[in-house]
């Protein structure tokens, strides 16, 4: 057959069965992914519709079938190397599960959210892992309810009615000023950006609880720009007046790294000067100088979590909404350095 | 109608309809996103199909209208943050033209890439930008022509007959040696990692001939791990043997990073010992300390371009294969310095 001729012949299901020498419903089970099918005859009959370029009609076969072997993913945004990692946890489990991931960015805001949510619906997602949106209300839980889609809420959290995969951020605040006030540091300010979100203000419940508990007074908590760049330039915000901190905790690495930068720009020797202790421990960490002690939340771990949550969904959509709280680890590494008395 | 009620009934686009005040087929306009309608009418019958719950089912629409208004973006990898950059380019474009984009991850393999592309077409995305797998070959033109697919290749180029936006790599290089060597450098060498692709090769092919048209001795490229921290453990590949650069020029940011990271931990400061320069100039280049003297690829721009492509070859799929290649510019910073005589 000239090429020609195969780009105008419609390779049909029939003809994968008879290329692949097996009945036509049997290549029908392994269009459906059935499980009765046995792996070789299924790598036979795959070969087949790639040898032949056969099209599975997904949009028709899921008005029978209702599965399109495809996972929505909606993050709010894509800059932080957390959802990298993050991403890369749910892709390993998704893909074990011999699902597709398909990634959507909500920018962190509803309205959009709200279309991205639609669209992935409309494409027949067989479910999706949603980290909410700042803004989003518990109201999602029942639009999710009456669209019977499996719905998994990972890293925040706006409902109890849906499955959750999150990281203890209020033990993991709590390690970061315990281990500083163990090293003799009072004075310890908060670096924070972003938007507020259930993670948000589990990170600053944790450290005001913790700073409370010792007795300390917590320098305000202070904001940052989301950019890299632009913490560095405002680094001097935690200096004003007659704050004085020897030891700064900041809600992720991507702050830590450019309060690190904005310490260089002052003279400020990171250890000896001041500490600084970041949050996730993203790959990042590991390649700053000083080294970057930091809160490990293991966002592969989560990603991988989440996607079983929702695989485990799919498969019994009766199931109780449940938790898994990942728990923190602080990673010490070179960035703290004990309170020299004087 | 109480909640309970509300779920159990179906809304109709005719239930949509009369909510706006409008017919139902001025609804249906609104549903396939006609031009014909009106601001005002859209809004309100948007607002109704919003307050209704209305769900537009577009996998059986799709079967007649064959639009299903969503982008699909193949990337190779998520973890360098130049894509982040990237995607939040086309997400402009492609939102400001009232589609929305869904992403899919290969991990740089021709296997997986197949996979996903296949799983956008079964999900009638309306077209794709593909940042081609390492290993990808030209035969993805004749498969795409063959699925009358819109598809806009982007940053690497496999085939002539199919869109392309990338950046001027070669002359990106060149521009990185020249600067160098009007600092008084001539031991040059060049630190790569990832697979072997277009962009891979454009780049080594203009270090290399700008080191040759210099009469300069080309460092043999050296090869690093995909990860910034294992790169900076690896920094050392670049002073065994006879090899002695006084500059670096790194195949990008992310290279860049983990060197300078592997610098600080041998004592080399970057500017008075050895001078480093990066390429594609990320948000991270600015936050580097000393910053970065970077290679500007606009990743940002080149993702508008790529989007705007192939939305123009959406609309008109007779246009002839085009080519956008984005001019680079060296961002001077503070990583390099003039060899001192000696």
């Amino acid at each position: 057959m000239s090429r020609q001729d195969q780009k105008q012949k419609k390779v049909t299901l029939l003809d994968v069965a008879k290329h692949a020498d097996v009945s036509r419903a049997t290549a029908s089970l392994v269009v459906r992914k059935s499980p009765l099918v046995g792996a070789e005859t299924r790598q036979r009959v795959e070969a087949a519709m790639r040898e032949l370029g056969y099209v599975y009609n997904m949009g028709a076969a899921r008005l029978r079938a209702e599965r399109s072997h495809t996972i929505g993913v909606v993050v709010p945004n894509l800059t932080n190397p957390f959802f990298a990692e993050l991403l890369s946890g749910m892709e390993a489990s998704v893909d074990a599960a011999g699902l597709v991931m398909i990634i959507a960015n909500t920018g962190d805001g509803p309205p959009r959210q709200a279309i991205v949510l639609q669209r992935l619906r409309e494409h027949g997602v067989d479910g999706i892992i949603l980290c909410p949106a700042a803004g989003t209300t518990d109201e999602i839980a029942s639009q999710i309810e009456g669209w019977k889609l499996p719905l998994v809420q990972v890293l925040r959290h706006v409902t109890d009615e849906l499955d959750y995969a999150g990281a203890d951020y209020v033990a993991g605040m709590e390690e970061a000023v315990e281990y500083l006030v163990s090293l003799g540091h009072r004075a310890i300010s908060f670096a924070a950006h972003g938007p507020v979100h259930s993670a948000y203000q589990e990170r600053v419940q944790g450290f005001l609880g913790a700073m409370k508990r010792f007795g300390l007074r917590p320098e305000p908590v202070i904001r940052f720009p989301d950019r890299v760049d632009q913490i560095a330039q405002e680094a001097d915000a935690l200096f004003v007046k007659d704050r004085a901190p020897t030891a700064v905790i900041c809600f992720n690495d991507l702050v830590a790294h450019g309060l690190a930068a904005g310490f260089y720009d002052r003279g400020l020797k990171i250890g000896r000067d001041i500490s600084l202790i970041g949050f996730d421990d993203v790959a990042d960490a590991e390649a700053m100088r000083p080294r970057l002690t930091s809160v490990s939340t293991a966002p592969n771990e989560i990603g991988q979590k989440a996607a079983a949550l929702l695989l485990d969904r799919i498969a019994q959509p009766a199931l109780p909404p449940r938790r898994w709280i990942n728990p923190t680890r602080l990673h010490i590494r070179d960035s703290c350095r004990p309170l020299s008395s004087s």
